[in-house]
């Protein structure tokens, strides 16, 4: 951020009196511009114990697996938000969501927030951001081609929670990978 | 938002190509300007069976109670956020936090995330926000003089879980109120 989206002057970083942490503040006007962590929601959309998956027309990781999720835009629940999302990338209709997983990623700034979701249909297709669409049974998930831990996590955590039968809401985080390739600490489900 | 944080130069708002919804774009550099909910995270500290509340020194609400709740800033987890809260507002250090309830609100743009969480000692004490700080009995919790809907939402779960001895994680949502002083209309927990 260099110019300020009020007054259109320059911005210096400084805390302001009273708060702790630097901010953006205008030399002009004095608006402090804060900046805040953003809400990806999404689903784990089911269909008689098969999961589908996105395979991703867009960057980052091109060509890979994932959830169908995205960011929570403002004047939507994030259910609604999950929903959306599944029916942009999956063309797919959900039923009644259950949240399955919280998940603070601090180093990019994201919280990522998955629900458990049947498919009232087992019709879906590939959105404009997707290559492919399918449903997977639980032991060909193709875990080596998944494009973020985060998603690895959930599917880790379905699997395990479906053998049990017993699905709790796993809440943990996301820790920046030490070097490319190399997995993330092991960490809270 | 009027003017581009990159470039200075002016916005407008538009359907960026490939976007389904309104945007501010700016008019020279072409940079999108998206507007996405905030996080407000915060606790239910408790000590032997009663909770902590405070009573709030600033606007909106200045002297309603309240649970400790602000701002999720980034780099943080939202476990972080929420006990850093509760140390600003209410002096108090708790100890492991559980996610207890997730509240969207689409009128305002934010979602709710309340962990509960076992004060470390029963040491506390007002924050600069707030005017004071104190532990209720459940039967004491001053219903009639809470600043914010979802702290009402949240504390009546409490106490309905707590005599039932079971504990979920509540998800839900906090609807605009009809007219000033009408309460929010009945919604899942």
């Amino acid at each position: 951020m260099k110019f300020c989206n009020q007054c259109g002057a320059e911005v210096t970083v400084q805390v302001p009196e009273g708060d702790t942490l630097p901010r953006f503040v205008c030399t002009r006007c004095g608006t402090v511009h804060y900046q805040n962590p953003k809400i990806v929601a999404g689903c784990l959309p089911h269909w008689e114990g098969r999961v589908l998956l996105c395979r991703r027309a867009i960057e980052p990781r091109y060509g890979l697996w994932t959830l169908p999720a995205g960011f929570m835009e403002n004047g939507e629940t994030v259910q609604q938000a999950a929903a959306r999302e599944t029916r942009e990338e999956a063309l797919a209709e959900v039923g009644a969501t259950s949240l399955y997983g919280v998940y603070s990623i601090p180093h990019i700034n994201q919280v990522y927030m998955l629900f458990r979701a049947p498919l009232v249909a087992p019709e879906f297709g590939a959105g404009i951001e997707s290559l492919d669409v399918a449903l997977f049974e639980l032991d060909r998930i193709p875990w080596q081609q998944l494009a973020f831990p985060v998603m690895h996590r959930v599917l880790e955590n379905y699997r395990r929670d479906l053998q049990r039968r017993q699905f709790e809401v796993h809440v943990g985080e996301i820790v920046r990978p030490m070097g490319t390739g190399s997995p993330p600490p092991p960490a809270s489900t």
